[in-house]
């Protein structure tokens, strides 16, 4: 699993100086870096890491001293961030699943399993299924009757896809990460308190006891290419309607997404983010972790919410958000600094009350 | 899987206007609605949709033109949520689950299993637990020794019930969901921090280092009938008695219920909703996503909490809430729009203020 | 399973009063108790309750009449919380797993189990795994390749170990957990918009469609001795170097801790936690239900934060903390009780307008 420096380069797309035949095994962190390991010194700040550590070769900021930091060969990147993806791509050595379908896996007769699919123990794929090509489908996984994956997918150990889900290319889900739960939908006979308070704000108007009807959920979810779901991430069927995911968006761990909720593409949602039901979401949408959304508004494109942002109202495209209720960054931030002076406004405010009463007292 | 008008109006216990025999095969939004589906088109707004769509039928406003709109038949309900959710029940196919113990399954000879069962694939049952009548257990499900399930209960893939967990009729659990796992309890052996800091509200004295010990969960679970959970929801054991959940109760998507609490009937909790060990909840109450709720305290019947409301002490029956700390509503939102108004206020005072001083000056 | 008072109480190193021969079969609430329980009545208020049940012993509070309450025997405890570890650790059954390998595991012929190992039906363990002496794994976890645990874990249903994974001695798992997902972790070619609002806090400039390539994770996790983690919980697997938990931490359900975290000895986690990418925690750090914390900052040593708190920069050690943004637990309640008292205070402003005002015309 050893790659030359001239091979990490040239996937890198990057330049190199120095020795660029040594071979580097695992990437490391400049202080623990061995001989053998490629020192991640994108920085000036990790030059004392460096003279820590054994390394031989590393990548470096634009413009280090390669041989002054006792290096035999580096490699040198605009971007090290970017540079870090096609490094760590290169030396993934992915997860271990058998090629061909183990002889546990439970496939449907009527399943179409895709040329160089690897199918791991226990796995269970239903009625009907898609399953396209390359797949890897990790042990204890279920794929309901009528899903369909499209090429290149990799499912983690316990990922729950229902029935009639469908998926892109490239799809990658971590473990236990379920698509295509019912969604969460339920009915009074009579308008419940929750739909009155809504209405008025706040006034629930007389109560009266009553339970909860289900309604079903026949739209299933339809997910597009280059998607990724995280642990215990959860995608529910929409109602009627699919609920859908665009290409290109990545969600985090323990990620909700409701009914007929539709994102766009290349969204980012960090980890435990919510979703309630019927909202629309646009294109290139950042959601920082915990994030919250109401159900029914729409995210206009690009809207960036940081962590814990619960959004109330509909945002329009560009808003950088943060607070809650949910309203732009630097008002949620003057606000809380504004919380904060409060008491020395209110000693203001007694003050001038003295002063004039007092001047009312002398007139 | 055809339907007649006729045959879902009747289920729906509603009216026909038109052709009551036209065949029908899903519903759709007006705009998708192919000839052979049932378009959706409670509310006016909906009308240019159905000119968009093909549908010959619709469910349609009361008082809506079904000849003027193009249709062959309309089918006219009083509340159309409520009759989604008929419609919905009648045209969901279910899960595909063959009728009988499949044979990979691995079923506790001790364990007693109702006729009409379907348990799936992998599925493990331990000793001496009772599943019900009609139950229906998909692919890699586990219930832990001890655990009853009452009729009808619908487990979906990977739902792990753990032991002595009693669950009523009609239970239906998404994927991923757990009920029964142990209950996160911990004791220092001296009063800790955190207790300290809690008692004082902020000052945890001083600070000494000690470590965890396990309160074990010995009081399992106890669930009525009608409840639901969502996907990689977790419902906790109780340390000596049950945590009880209540008849009708439904619980969406990753929430966690703690040890020790207890949740009254017919409550709502939406998606990633939080409940901290031995708080009582009472019935009706519902809780938007996101909210949580704190230990020990006492939640009213029919309090309503929108999204991501943080409930840190406890709520009197009927109240409406929202914020952090969560407070009545409208309070919330009345705070929200003062903090705003702030930057206005505080000129306000240093304008009164250089008045003040000059008219003192002048004096 | 039953067990003499005499039993109980050397268990507990705690002193008995009256006839230490009861046998006791199980713990009990005072009020429900039967005559084989042992009633925990252990603070004054539970005499009533005692009075209710039908127990022949109790543990009680220090200087309790156990005589005029009615009992045979009593067993007096300092601190009865930490009591209640000891007891329900006796008294606590354990999940069953069948000594030896179930004939329906996987274990791969490389992978070392040590003695005393019981693993469940359907588990899958790879390639060069090491797991510990006396293990009990229950059905359906797969531990992924080249990953080690030490002595006595506990794994219960449906747990996904990732590849390379180490894990410390007498570590405890509940239902569906993760550790070893991969990061998440993405870079677009040019800087994001998401990266410039951060920087300015706030403005993303001008915004390019870009999408987003992935970082792999390298770095596994590695943790400690005694630690626990929740049902659903996840800990991602570090890009480089290991995403890290220190001995004798405790995690709580749906928890998320992301890729290189750091997390400390002795810390409590308790349910819906998030900590972001890259940030510190000392140790002893108390994070109270859905706690946020964001990526690259530092927790200081015995910081504890109340339900809810969003912790959005680095906090000193021994912090005491509530609120969005997270601040000092006083001055969030008292910016809070301030917000309350706005309407009155714009009162109060408006009326020295006007007395100022109408001084102004006067004078």
């Amino acid at each position: 699993m050893g790659y030359t420096i001239r091979q990490i380069a040239d996937a890198l797309g990057a330049q190199v100086l120095g020795d660029d035949s040594i071979v580097i095994h695992r990437p490391a962190e400049p202080a623990a870096a061995g001989p053998d390991d490629l020192a991640l010194a994108m920085d000036p700040k990790y030059a004392v890491g460096l003279g820590q550590g054994r390394a031989r070769a590393a990548i470096i900021w634009n413009g280090g001293d390669w041989r002054g930091l006792g290096l035999e060969a580096a490699i040198i990147v605009p971007r090290p961030r970017y540079a870090l993806a096609g490094l760590t791509r290169l030396m993934d050595p992915g997860p271990q699943i058998a090629a061909g379908i183990h002889p546990t896996a439970q496939v449907d007769a009527s399943a179409e399993v895709g040329v160089g699919a690897a199918i791991g123990p226990f796995v269970v794929i239903g009625a009907g299924c898609r399953i396209g090509c390359d797949a890897r489908i990790a042990a204890h996984v279920t794929v309901a009757e009528g899903a369909e994956l499209g090429e290149s997918a990799l499912l983690s150990p316990g990922v729950r896809i229902g029935p009639r889900v469908r998926i892109g290319d490239r799809f990658i889900a971590q473990p236990n990460a379920v698509v295509g739960g019912d969604g969460f939908s339920f009915v009074t006979p009579d308008k419940s308190g929750a739909e009155r308070a809504r209405e008025t704000l706040g006034d629930q108007g007389q109560i009266t006891a009553q339970s909860w009807t289900r309604i079903h959920s026949l739209g299933s979810v339809v997910i597009g290419n280059d998607v990724e779901l995280g642990s215990n991430a959860c995608i529910d069927a929409g109602t009627i309607r699919p609920t859908r995911i665009g290409d290109g968006t990545k969600i985090d761990n323990l990620v909700t997404v409701a009914h007929n909720v539709e994102v766009g593409r290349d969204c980012l949602f960090a980890g435990q983010v919510g979703i309630a039901g019927s909202t629309r979401i646009g294109d290139r949408v950042v959601l920082g972790g915990q994030v919250g959304v109401v159900d029914n508004i729409f995210i206009g494109d690009d809207v960036i919410a940081g962590g814990g942002t619960k959004i109330l109202s509909n945002a329009p495209a560009g808003r950088v958000m943060l607070g809650y209720p949910g309203t732009k960054m630097d008002t949620f931030l003057d606000g809380a600094r504004n919380i904060r002076r409060l008491p020395r406004l209110m000693e203001k405010v007694a003050e001038l009350q003295k002063a004039v009463s007092k001047s009312e007292r002398d007139d």
